[in-house]
């Protein structure tokens, strides 16, 4: 079987999204939407990516605008098999009770919605069995996507008692002109713990993590600094063992250069990735010790792409259409994702 | 007894310290030293600061430059009765070897410089007495002053178990035109944990501390997330009201739009504050959360000034002219430091 994939939405999740869609031997990207007709209904067009409206009334913006369209988001609903929501935090919400309830479509959500929106809160690697035949995904958030791929191999491993997890995080992404600050760093929230600790709770509910979150002027990457206290006792070197064969992790090497979230970006570049998209959550080798059964480590987590293969994992899981294994293979090849293991090796 | 002060180095440091000894009643500022004549030896001489070259060789760049001097640092050295040296990092140790200790001269230096250079790490607050009739005493860096004060604070209440903390670092001070990151966040350093934990250790040797150590573009304040396991239970209002009555630290209020480092300084500028030196730590007050005998916590610490006062109370401490409390109620005056307790109030 083929799945029907319509996106709704198209800003910096949803094009990638499209793009990742276009790439599957077992899926057809049968639309995508746009909100208002500006420079990125053009970049649909030109990627021959079928392109509706995603506010029924805009069908005459559009039009005023020159872009032809070929319906609105409505008409794609009714031709997809499943629907990925890449509308604006809290959107999807309101677009699962406007159209997937009424039309009983499956939807896979994105992080910034609630946990509650879907039936389940989902990291493939993690979760892959409970997303399979499902009406409603979340796919959670970047950041708790990196910090669920790292504490879900350790936890494999070596059992994890608690954790306590600092994200520095970008502030907006590159395109973000109006975002702050400039020169500063913010508390945000100023309340503690972050709500970053209870959204990894939604995919791992046995794990005791609190986190810290702060924004800083920076627009590529997040980077999160974790302290787990460990169950079983581990060396350095196991962990680092652990990571080195753990999918969609890679360990990189700020002995060989690689010191900042500049050079992981700039390590994505030189790959010849589209975007720059990093896919893979990237672990500093040499930040990773193990002392007094607590793990340290340091890890960056590029919040515009990290996101794209666990989507794509989700579409087979709610359309029961794959195996866990089979589809997290597939993906990897088509997005053409690094091998687990330490780089530059 | 007024005890005269010279300071090696006029940068970051050096010249707020000198502004702060012109403030004290039983201390004279007898000069400052400049390695080469720049703008600001133009400072020094505005501010009718005796000036001395930091290196005697230099003393005919001054003359060319039309900048008078009394003489050389071996000239200050030897009419001082205790000198601050705030020479750039490591260049302190040298001057020992070179100065102090041929010469007999008790030194103050800072936080730069390693532990052995000194005969004590010193906190007034904290370890006033250690540092009474010393020859060398070494204030430490902004870093560890900000972390000794509140978590000196803590333990005295409730005892420490444990603490992780990840220090979030400006990259450089508002003048340096050279440092980084422009796009970025540093791993710095790469390894774990940072070495800001064992420099705590150097002031309060009992407190088990780990510490995560990151650099960021934002020039105005470091920033540190804190998690300390308590060794007594206690509430987070009676942290609050710990925090509230610390010497040095002021609770400031997200609530009333203090949400940033920018937001902290910007609180320092409208106080009036000489170079907008905020010599209090920032705690901020929503942060502040006791959760299973865990306390967390966000502090901000201006870099630039933080260590002022402490460096104000070493000179008593290191000439053995005042006591500890007297020090400190004294250096609080003349600095006007606020009072402890929430801001805005």
């Amino acid at each position: 079987m083929v799945v029907r994939v319509g996106i709704n939405g198209f800003g910096t999740i949803g094009k990638r999204i499209a793009a990742a869609v276009s790439k599957q031997p077992d899926m057809t990207l049968i639309g995508v939407t746009k909100a208002t007709p500006d420079y990125k209904a053009w970049f649909a067009k030109k990627y021959n990516y079928p392109l509706f409206t995603a506010v029924p009334e805009k069908m005459e913006d559009f039009k005023k605008a020159g872009i032809e369209v070929e319906g609105t988001v409505e008409d794609l609903i009714s031709q997809a098999d499943v629907m990925v929501d890449c509308s604006p935090d809290k959107v999807g919400a309101k677009n699962k009770e406007t159209f997937y309830l009424p039309k009983n479509k499956k939807a896979i959500f994105e992080g910034g919605e609630k946990a509650p929106v879907a039936d389940v809160s989902f990291v493939s690697l993690c979760n892959y069995d409970e997303g399979v035949g499902k009406n409603y995904i979340r796919c959670v958030s970047c950041n708790t996507t990196g910090l669920v791929r790292s504490l879900y191999a350790v936890d494999k491993a070596f059992g994890i008692e608690r954790v306590i997890a600092t994200m520095v995080r970008r502030s907006a992404d590159p395109p973000e002109i109006k975002k702050g600050p400039i020169n500063a760093i913010v508390v945000d929230p100023p309340t503690l713990p972050s709500h970053h600790g209870p959204d990894v709770k939604t995919v791992m509910s046995h794990i005791d993590i609190t986190t810290f979150a702060v924004k800083v002027p920076t627009t590529i990457s997040h980077l999160h600094c974790v302290a787990a206290d460990l169950k079983n006792e581990a060396t350095t070197g196991e962990v680092i063992d652990v990571f080195a064969k753990s999918p969609r992790i890679i360990l990189v090497s700020a002995e060989k250069g690689i010191r900042s979230t500049a050079e992981v970006i700039e390590f994505a570049r030189d790959l010849g990735r589209p975007r720059n998209d990093l896919y893979e959550l990237a672990i500093w080798l040499e930040s990773v010790k193990v002392e007094n059964k607590t793990l340290y480590f340091f890890q960056a987590v590029h919040q515009e792409a990290i996101v794209v293969p666990n989507n794509i994992d989700a579409i087979r899981a709610i359309t029961n259409t794959t195996a866990k294994e089979e589809s997290i293979f597939l993906t990897n090849k088509t997005l053409e994702i690094l091998e687990s293991g330490i780089y530059p090796s």
